[in-house]
């Protein structure tokens, strides 16, 4: 049974990322996945501590309507609180960007609480290959996390399939958004004609090989923030000033990592791989003096084995 | 003028990587981008230092005067020695697999001496979409090193349209391969299909987006293999035990690099990742003992603090 092996990815999620006695509301759009996480969280989890959540995003003619009747189905599985949530789109960014903000701000809990979503193995694969197009690097790859507070992802290891024969199996009638095949959309065109024809060319199993990777991926990129805030410390000299010749110890990975820890330090901000490779050959000595120009209207200055940022001049 | 453009490719690539006595072979189909390597090389090093190759890998009618035509050119460029490799390509892994093996063995060199290869930013991109598809974690999306000795990479920054901008520069005439247009193969099909669609969904830029954060994603691997070597130096026991206790701090990106090269170590080789994860949970203390089996007929055993591989029982 699916609807079993949909059950066991919320329980597994609950052991390994969940604190005990934290709130859960589940985020529910009526589509299979989410409807599926709802079933599923509500058949693992302790009453008490769960709610649900549906957001009206206003975007689409019946939308209220729509929220009404997943709250129903909410109602119908058993939540006794339901929250409908609507929300104004803004523009920023496109309409697929401004709708997941309004959205994350719409769906954010009390503090101590958590919000699972349910993005799939699918959705993961669709988001790194929207990174792949970022080109800023393994970051941009290593895709959504399966807990980064307050957001839990029980699903990214199952199949959109997965969760609309958990919804089949359980009798639960899920919602097709229109949205989810209009060519429009990035997303769509990723799901519906680059995955397929990367799945021909490749020999199949891409879906999957992608979500696999951005997991070793996210967990190389944790380790190597954390490495490099331990360098960042042990070169951090009084006044804020870096020790450049223990830095330039370190293998390069970690020293642009500390080095945009260090500048976002100073009020340097949203550095670019340039300031930071130039900010790198400052340290190794490619010049041994000089200045670097930051964002935040500062330079960074080499003098001896001291890096400080000063007032640009 | 684009033959400057490559001829400075060759000269960074030599002033960063480059041994300062080392004898450079180029490897030259013919085609657009190793005969603009050719020329550049020429143009850029010393002549005493310098040879060419070009491979015959028998797989179309005709090749034989194709390397002999390439030989030709090469000639003319200026080059002394040019050797023609000839060679059998079997059929282990594929065709694309067994003809790449067949030329890197023909194309090693002398102890001492380094090969340069015309690769473009936009080979490494079709190596890094190959990569997705095998889900084997970032290291199978890292895509080619600009420098793993003996192979050079200088024009991994260089687009394929450079490459014949130069050689029509200089007077080149390059070969068209008519493999480069054969759907058989799986690059071509990644070149020709994926790769444009990709830049249609995405909005452009994804070729040398892929090649910038392969860039990255090599240096973060550098960073993290050199790091775990450290970390296993630090565990490492008398009789090729490990330290669990210590080994449980680092990160698991870390532990599990650590893991994979200690088993390697003791002779099992070629862990899966289910193995390192099974290997991952005896450490972490999710299984306080146990055994956990590895190839190689060895039995990974956790006593109290220490780890080992046993003869399997």
């Amino acid at each position: 049974m699916t609807v079993e092996l949909v059950r066991a990815a919320v329980r597994d999620w609950m052991t390994a990322f969940a604190p005990p006695s934290a709130t859960v509301s589940i985020a529910c759009s009526g589509g299979a996945d989410s409807l599926a996480l709802a079933a599923a969280a509500f058949a693992e989890l302790d009453e008490g501590r769960l709610d649900a959540v549906t957001v009206d995003h206003q975007l689409q003619g019946g939308s209220a309507d729509r929220a009404v009747t997943t709250a129903a189905q909410l109602h119908e599985i058993g939540y006794r609180t339901v929250r409908i949530e609507t929300v104004t789109v803004g523009s920023v960014g496109g309409l697929e960007a401004a709708a997941r903000a309004a959205r994350y701000q719409a769906l954010r809990p009390d503090p101590g609480g958590l919000v699972l979503l349910a993005h799939t193995a699918d959705d993961q694969a669709e988001t790194v290959l929207l990174g792949l197009g970022r080109g800023s690097g393994p970051r941009s790859i290593a895709g959504m996390a399966p807990w980064r507070a307050p957001w839990g992802r029980p699903f990214l290891g199952l199949r959109r399939t997965d969760t609309e024969k958990a919804c089949r199996e359980a009798g639960l009638t899920y919602w097709d958004d229109p949205q989810n095949v209009d060519p429009a959309f990035t997303r769509v065109r990723l799901r519906r004609e680059v995955l397929p024809l990367l799945e021909d060319v490749l020999g199949g199993g891409v879906t999957p090989a992608l979500a696999r990777t951005a997991t070793m991926l996210a967990e190389d990129l944790q380790a190597l923030d954390h490495l490099a805030a331990r360098v960042l410390a042990d070169v951090w000299q009084p006044g804020g000033a870096v020790e450049v010749t223990e830095l330039v110890r370190h293998p390069v990975a970690l020293r642009r990592r500390a080095l945009r820890a260090w500048a976002d330090a100073v009020g340097a901000k949203a550095l670019t791989a340039d300031h930071l490779y130039r900010l790198d050959s400052l340290v190794t000595g490619t010049r041994r003096s000089g200045a670097v120009r930051l964002p935040g209207a500062l330079d960074a200055v080499r003098t001896g084995p001291l890096l400080r940022a000063v007032p640009a001049g």
